[in-house]
């Protein structure tokens, strides 16, 4: 057994563990200097004068830096060939998302770039990203397919991802997104598509164990509610679970959808209406908020935040990162833009980006920093949480702590 | 003499060196590999197989990365003695600059804590901020006093200003802004203040050689054209450059007034109309445009950028780096957010932050790489400068060169 003693913290901001009475967007400041790693998980917090002894722990001496749990971008798209910085560029200069697409690009310019990848160079691309979503102390990562649409590329895709995953200290939630678009040559047969998706990539990505969960664009001109309720389905009788980009950018009923089939999340979410709110509050359905998104694409609709929380609908914050539309793996610049274009609070965000994301993964080992949680933590070079919004645009994060082990420190990666 | 020869570089884009026929929001984009440093300056741009011989050099290799000219932060508040997370709360929270004034926050915020300040103790606030500018790949950087408000604070600052300048790797321009607010007790007895500015601070700060501009904020309820006209016109009897805080919130016509004055320039300029263009123009003011503190003041209105250019003025691009209205000091941000908000392509951005501030502090040896200039450098982890308004939230800057010494390797400060 592995024990590691994490001394003279400064601070300690968390989300309380998960349980009946637990309070949502509210976190925890215990009163307590020392945490005991015990191999991947926490094992005690407390004042150093309280500790247990004859403990043969090795010692890291915080210097009075601040710690809450590890980040989790609970919506990512990390495994790309190329990134898109023309297209951003067409996009300064006033093209919309059509003429892009008119243009050759969007999704379906990644897609012809993972076409001629090999695994190994999706690996190769995605790394980069994947040290730098860690050394800004993000933990966990979902990571989607999607940039394939076809039964190779997602295969390719989900391949690269979990070798990404056994090979990086981050952990990485894997989901199928081969509804992300329709490839061109399907885009006056959905039905063959759609025949592609539930009877060759599905059972094939689950046969291998590929992804946890399936995810559709249900959106005006992408994915009808009706195809995506047919899609999800078999999905679920696959036993994956669901998550839905929905309502971002036309109200087409997305989230209520997601409500419907007890979907994890519905994401995007800027042109939710109160009939969907009331539909996921209901169902416990998670809302995904993703400013960064928002921001790169300077959307002019925001999402119903201030509505999700006062109905007591949990909230996950996440970064999107992706080549097309939100170019960021930074989960510190997700909670600035929270705050900027959402009004939501230092606290809220901070509860978003682990409590509200681990909820949006469907998981209970993490995102609280409580004996028996995972040993998921980031250290911060600042005075408190409360800084982490309002000082953006440089890494807060100094050291990462993941199952246990320092894999940060002073900001770079080590071990 | 020391030489130092930059070798395998990836790519070179800057915006051509200062001359008759400069080509205004253009980069050049050199057929070269390999620059040689002599002392501070540049000596030579070429292919390595055309270096003149015989240099007894020290050689740096950029294994295949990019360069530009050092970022260059032409507009700047760094020095103070406390951050204001809590106004950034209540303003996400939705209370006014207004509201927040009533409450004793904004600049008079600031004041009561640098009255309480020692010189030493500013001086160590502002060095991590001086030292996060520097590895995201600012090599000049002005300085504003402004939160004393008093002949001690004002002085005291740019005290502090120096005392960082002769101690970091960055130029710091130091610029007196004892103009920043009326002191509360003068709210009622603007002439009383006045004297002070003209009397007392103006000519110490220029008999001890603290600033070389003088600043003032030219706003509704703040300085008034007449009075900002006053002050000024003694600034520049003193010998002092001139710059304004212009038009940010009204369209009160402080940039008209640093046209006809002949100040450097007119900063944030949201609410500039087409007569303060034209005089603009005319007279030759630099367009001072700070999209982060846009960003951060969830502005409603922006400025003319697209007019400005086409006009042919002048734009610098700048950080407003301050504790109230932009806290970030790093230039990339206002790179990304020039781009997402002013629609600014990235050739214009990084011809804005570098020739641009150059322009917009009254100097011509920077802001552009050729024989002669400074050896002022960023050296860029990017396929192209194209990535940098586009991939943005994490450090894209991976090395720097200040005045020819190497201060920043694989993202850390050295030296």
């Amino acid at each position: 057994m592995s024990r590691t003693l994490l001394t003279n913290i400064g601070w300690i901001t968390t989300p309380h563990a998960p349980g009946k009475n637990r309070p949502l967007y509210k976190l925890d400041q215990p009163d307590a200097d020392t945490i005991l790693l015990e191999d991947e998980t926490i094992h005690w917090i407390g004042k150093a004068a309280d500790l247990p002894g004859g403990t043969d722990a090795r010692i890291i001496d915080l210097q009075g830096r601040g710690v809450t749990p590890g980040l989790i971008d609970f919506h990512a798209h990390p495994v790309f060939a190329a990134t898109r910085e023309a297209e951003f560029q067409l996009r300064t200069a006033g093209a919309s998302y059509a003429d892009i697409a008119a243009a050759g690009g969007g999704i379906i310019n990644s897609t012809k770039k993972v076409a001629v990848a090999s695994e190994q160079e999706l690996v190769n691309h995605a790394r980069p990203f994947l040290d730098n979503a860690l050394t800004h102390g993000t933990t966990t990562l979902e990571a989607k397919s999607g940039y394939g649409l076809t039964v190779e590329g997602e295969l390719k895709l989900l391949r690269a991802i979990r070798a990404l995953g056994n090979d990086h200290p981050l952990d990485l939630v894997p989901t199928f997104l081969g509804a992300h678009e329709y490839p061109l040559e399907y885009r006056d047969d959905h039905e063959a598509y759609i025949k592609i998706l539930i009877k060759e990539m599905i059972p094939k990505v689950v046969e291998e164990g590929l992804a946890e969960a399936c995810d559709i664009f249900c959106e005006t001109g992408v994915y009808s509610v009706e195809e995506a309720r047919r899609i999800l389905t078999i999905a679920r009788e696959h036993g994956l679970k669901l998550k839905v980009h929905a309502d971002q950018l036309t109200p087409l009923g997305g989230s209520k959808l997601a409500a419907e089939l007890g979907a994890l999340s519905a994401d995007h979410i800027e042109y939710l209406d109160d009939e969907g709110i009331e539909a996921m509050a209901d169902a416990g359905t998670v809302a995904g908020l993703l400013p960064v998104a928002a921001h790169f694409l300077r959307m002019k609709e925001d999402p119903p935040v201030r509505n999700l929380i006062e109905r007591g609908v949990v909230c996950a914050l996440a970064t999107d990162f992706n080549p097309g539309s939100a170019m960021c793996e930074n989960m510190q610049m997700a909670i600035h833009l929270a705050a900027i274009r959402f009004r939501v609070s230092a606290e809220e965000a901070l509860w978003m980006a682990t409590a509200g994301s681990a909820a949006g993964l469907g998981i209970t080992d993490r995102g609280y920093l409580a004996p028996g949680g995972l040993a998921d933590i980031a250290v911060w070079n600042t005075p408190s949480f409360e800084m982490i919004p309002y000082h953006f645009g440089i890494n807060q994060v100094v050291g990462v702590f993941k199952r246990g082990t320092l894999v940060v420190q002073e900001g770079r990666r080590v071990g």
